[in-house]
């Protein structure tokens, strides 16, 4: 996926619930555009470390040009409140076999992103959140495989609990 | 619902992030506790008046408290990367008729929560964000009918569109 315009004071910790969100729900990587963030990358490193798996990190300075790179192999799917309704498009972009490359904005997204996408989706057209949307997108797309997703080389697992908290370590 | 332990400058936009995906899935207003903040309220006033509907935001001490009152009339959901994975326990959930309060954490929340609801659900054990836990719980809770949602009394209305951005004023 693609992270348009980060910016480390005001989005510190979205940008890293919109990393987590896309490597819990099987997104091999992030790329995101605006500031470079080392903290960012030390998040999903640390988490990589525990919960196993390998997310992607990779700051892009030139995210249009990423896009267009992208479309020479695949699809673009981007997440707006000013897109079609989930509902109506899922289908067809399940059906699409090429690889995917699903992009979030922060305030202003600029024009040539609603052209360059081969899907504006979305979520419910009222203003709430890049993450809500995200988690809905991809738990639609995967049709709730996520719960089922293993990340190897974890150092602990959970073993879920009807109450309380319960940790495995695994090596 | 309710937030847990909101810390103004540490979670501002990610509480933000909470109250707006519960609007536009339907939840009736956002109790949280922490720090109350003001900047909170306005966001949360501003969208309304916008955007319609009537989400209510409301900063509350005691939030033990609150649970326990609530469990009087209704029934307690916890979202937590420890519990039960959703697709095992949300037809139970949606079964239940009683008056439901979804409860998400921040960093640390005390095991007293986890003891009080009714049901501690996992949106995937993995860790993430309680924004996008709360938008596919709430998303499966409704079975997708947040799509169709009214807010009465909205100025504004997006025109859903393939490409582009379309606002109506609606009054």
């Amino acid at each position: 996926m693609l992270r348009f315009s980060h910016r480390v004071e005001r989005d510190k910790r979205v940008t890293a619930h919109v990393a987590l969100t896309s490597r819990a729900f099987g997104c091999r990587g992030m790329y995101y555009s605006g500031d470079a963030d080392p903290g960012l990358h030390r998040t999903v490193r640390e988490v990589n470390e525990r919960w196993g798996g390998e997310f992607l990190i990779q700051h892009v300075p030139e995210p249009l040009q990423l896009v267009r790179e992208w479309k020479r192999k695949g699809k673009v799917i981007h997440l707006t409140m000013y897109g079609l309704p989930l509902p109506q498009v899922i289908d067809e972009i399940r059906r699409d076999g090429l690889p995917k490359l699903v992009v979030v904005g922060g305030e202003k997204v600029p024009a040539e992103f609603f052209q360059l996408a081969d899907w504006n989706v979305s979520i419910t057209c009222q203003p709430h959140s890049e993450v809500g949307a995200l988690a809905v997108f991809l738990h639609e797309l995967l049709e709730g495989r996520e719960f089922g997703l293993e990340f190897k080389g974890a150092r602990l697992r959970v073993v879920p609990q009807a109450r309380g908290k319960r940790v495995e370590e695994t090596r």
